[in-house]
């Protein structure tokens, strides 16, 4: 059973969200992933999202380009909470994506991530901030992930400061 | 037996596209009007999508605003053409509409019309363009309606002209 | 004698809008290409526009990038449904051409669809779309199109299942 | 005990975000409001978000304007799910403060809703689907909620329809 | 024989470019206003722009908002130099007419102002400066005009310098 | 003595602004050619425009990218008329020096083209253009260009027809 | 002998920059106020510049809408700071003033802060800053202004939580 | 002891600000380097800023994409003059970081530069201006710099005259 379904607009954006798929197995939890289209596939992604809560499924994250309609569409069947990750994949570079996942009207609300690959990660890390409140072993490995971005940081800060004196 | 379907994704925009009505009553083409939110009535407004084309509809109509996916839900179950009109409902005075109305992915079009009460009334000429082709005494209503805008134009500018040398 | 005519503003522009005629040809929809610039010879414009209708036309498509006039030049002289495609051909990625294309005023709308590739096609479709109302056996052919997409994204969505399981 | 914290950057915030308070007393969501500045009162925005999960805080909503950093920063000293509410206050129209609250860089995630009061009310909705995950009786409410604004819906549609046929 | 002709898409356009006759005629320069829309009277546009350079003008200078082709449209049947002015009647706050009217393709230029108000009275003062060079009485009047212009800015210095040692 | 200043912010621009010179040279217009930067070289630039009048200059180009203010700095110190060309030399693709050449505040106009190569061209005839006012010589040379692009746009529809032909 | 300087492109823009004086008279710096434009009045203004220095001033701070380039243009004869004020005079609400003052090529910096009246007292705050490295007394008066900015926000808390007590 | 601290919220911008130790160097003001991120590493970030005055540093450089908050976070916790560079990492081209950067509220001001490696190197100058009021050594070589860089402009003038004479 898992508690993280991945449903992505079009097989084109899978390398964008690789991230994703990578930072929920680093935190052990169980997922699947989806191609699912809002526009082409309608009756599908409107049974999935119905069918999500009995399927124990807990987090919906849904990323798609363009007038990305994936995530709303998602959100407006289900009372899981929908994340959603906006693709670069026009000529406007994901502004179009971005403001049709996050402009939700008030009612059914869309948890919007930043553009792109950064995004896909992100859906990731907030999805097990959410699962963290119910599963607390979830927790420790967030912090444990938290500690080692400050440490990737720290190390990077320090052979910035050995180049620099190596330099001189 | 209407011919054209004019949905609302809330009441609160109906005043911004009452030019709609006024110009399909013009043309004589018969009509109705629906509330019907992409996000808040998925399932009636999915079902009326897929009945469309039964009840007798030839063109559909979708005004909306924030990131409006009315019209590209109802895209997605019909083979009827779907004419999106963005409303300037939020902050951002429309541009969210207007992407997420016109940025449709490939396979799924929505024929857009401007933004606000310029769209609303260009939604309903070009309803009635479309079904000129089927219905030839439509295509008559546009010529004079066409006509009636240039005299108009001239008129205007006659009145402009006369109000200028009686300036002088 | 040809239901559909693509207007290009620019010879340039001839890759970018490709996909349109292959779903025309898909569809069995006779039609004809045409470069003609609003800018540089406007009274070829003006006239196409003018006889379009006489000559059988039904469906006027035009692409054209940068401040783009042609479709709004085009729907201006005819009463011919006018579907305008943005093209991103200038610095600023068809941001222009969209707004240009899209924001008519009240009185002569272009059915607008998004920018580049996947607006060519589906200009396509939409007038596909448009056409079957009054020849069914076009609907029959946008149902079986429709089918096959929904079937690409089906297979797309076993295939990565089957990786997935391969994977692990 | 609260569950959920509202933070604001400005007490001219308050009127945009009244609609947040509204819906978690809706959902018997116990809350608490604090005014905190990222700019301003650093130290003390600090302090708050690493005490936050001791306090038994699960879910955070900070809504700010301008270059809003507020949610950002909460989220980077907690493991709690944060969620942004970018406020319409510059002359940008909370275009600003949208990317300054979605755009977060790869680790940090902020779940950024739409601009102003639509997106109060959203970030209310959305804490109580993340609640709910835990607090089962929680789901039970987003369903009430959802099917009054279903209902809401209809009502106003039918309302519409009897206004329309009185008219006739 | 007037010098300078001065196209309106729309007569609500009117008293946003009221300056630009003001500072024609501040100038001595004779000048003629018309009410020619691009879509709504495309053969009279047409034909004003083919006869303007008989009729002895010498400067076209042409406003209009949304999609506003009317200055491109101009340009495109006459050598005589066009002015556009974008004028802020669309809910985008004119940034529609801005891109419409400047970003014309290689071939046919437009001359483009600033938006609205400002950009009105900046087109007189543009077609006083081309003229100035055949007429060099005008290129006097202009030299007076920045004389006056400078002695404003220079007035409005001393006031407030004034006022505020006053208040000290 | 030279008709036609040629102005720009930095030699990079060089290569972006070559269409300029090649249509001054097909009109016949005599020209020259300066590297001036409105921040590096403040005063050269000043002196410039302040003798450009009595060196007989006619006609001013003036092409920068990023807060582009070589045009309106230019504008402010001559009457001859500036044409300015924004250069998408920035990451923001020209948007930036697009609005600093444009937005111009009332009373000292830029005539501004499209940003890049488009605009560069469009410059070199539109000074010919003025140019043409007082050199009916010129004049002949834009109606002999104009052809030429028009032939050009029909060989090319030509081509395309023969093409489609022998594809069939 | 007076620190700074403030330069206004137009008396319009006084009550937008009001704030400034008032944080400068609160920090006891002692400044001056000129009303000088880029464009209208450039001899003057490259004057001022010029002589900044000389004349004991140590930091100019400059406002201006449209294509805002006065604070670029002072930038560019005098080698101390200058701090730029965007102002949200333009239809476009300050993006233009935006991108005029900070995308200043290499070579030539000006300190841009935000749009409008928050700008405009930022601008007073950041001159302060600069002068403090110099003058220790400005440095306490700012954490003073520091304390108070934080102790108004405690302030504004504590009120709410009354209030809010109060209401339940 | 070192004047300026320049400080990066990710290793992966380190080429893109290299401009700015080269300037500084070319300047002889002392400086130093840290990798330092707002959200991954925020109590050491806090921290730096809390000691910066005391550690002798005179200003401060911040460079970041994205919502990039770490010139704000800075600026918040010192009275120093905090600098912003605005780094184009995201899909948006460092419009995102501009906003982010520059919008900030009134209270804390960040002295936002151009995007990219304009604004890296322009940072370093700034911060030699801001320097240059306490120690007049570092004027004269802003001074020199100013006069090279005028020089390599009046060079590639002179190289680009005597190439287009050697063209005739």
């Amino acid at each position: 059973m898992n508690k993280v379904a991945i449903l992505l607009g079009s097989k084109n954006d899978l390398p964008k969200i690789q991230g994703c798929f990578e930072i929920l197995e680093y935190f052990g939890i169980s997922h699947e992933v989806k191609i699912l289209s809002a526009h082409r596939t309608p009756k599908r992604t409107s049974k999935f999202s119905r069918q999500a809560c009995n399927k124990g499924l807990e987090v919906i994250i849904a990323g798609a380009g363009w007038s990305a309609h994936l995530a709303g569409v998602m959100a407006s069947e289900t009372t899981l909470p929908v994340i959603g990750v906006p693709i670069a994949s026009s000529p406007l570079n994901g502004l179009d994506a971005l403001l049709s996942t996050v402009q939700m009207p008030g009612g059914i609300p869309v948890a919007t991530m930043s553009i792109g690959k950064a995004g896909a990660r992100n859906a990731a890390i907030f999805a097990a901030q959410i699962l963290s409140l119910k599963y607390p072993e979830i927790r420790e490995k967030i912090l444990a992930y938290r500690k080692e971005m400050e440490n990737k940081v720290k190390t990077n800060a320090k052979k910035l400061k050995q180049k620099l004196s190596a330099d001189t």
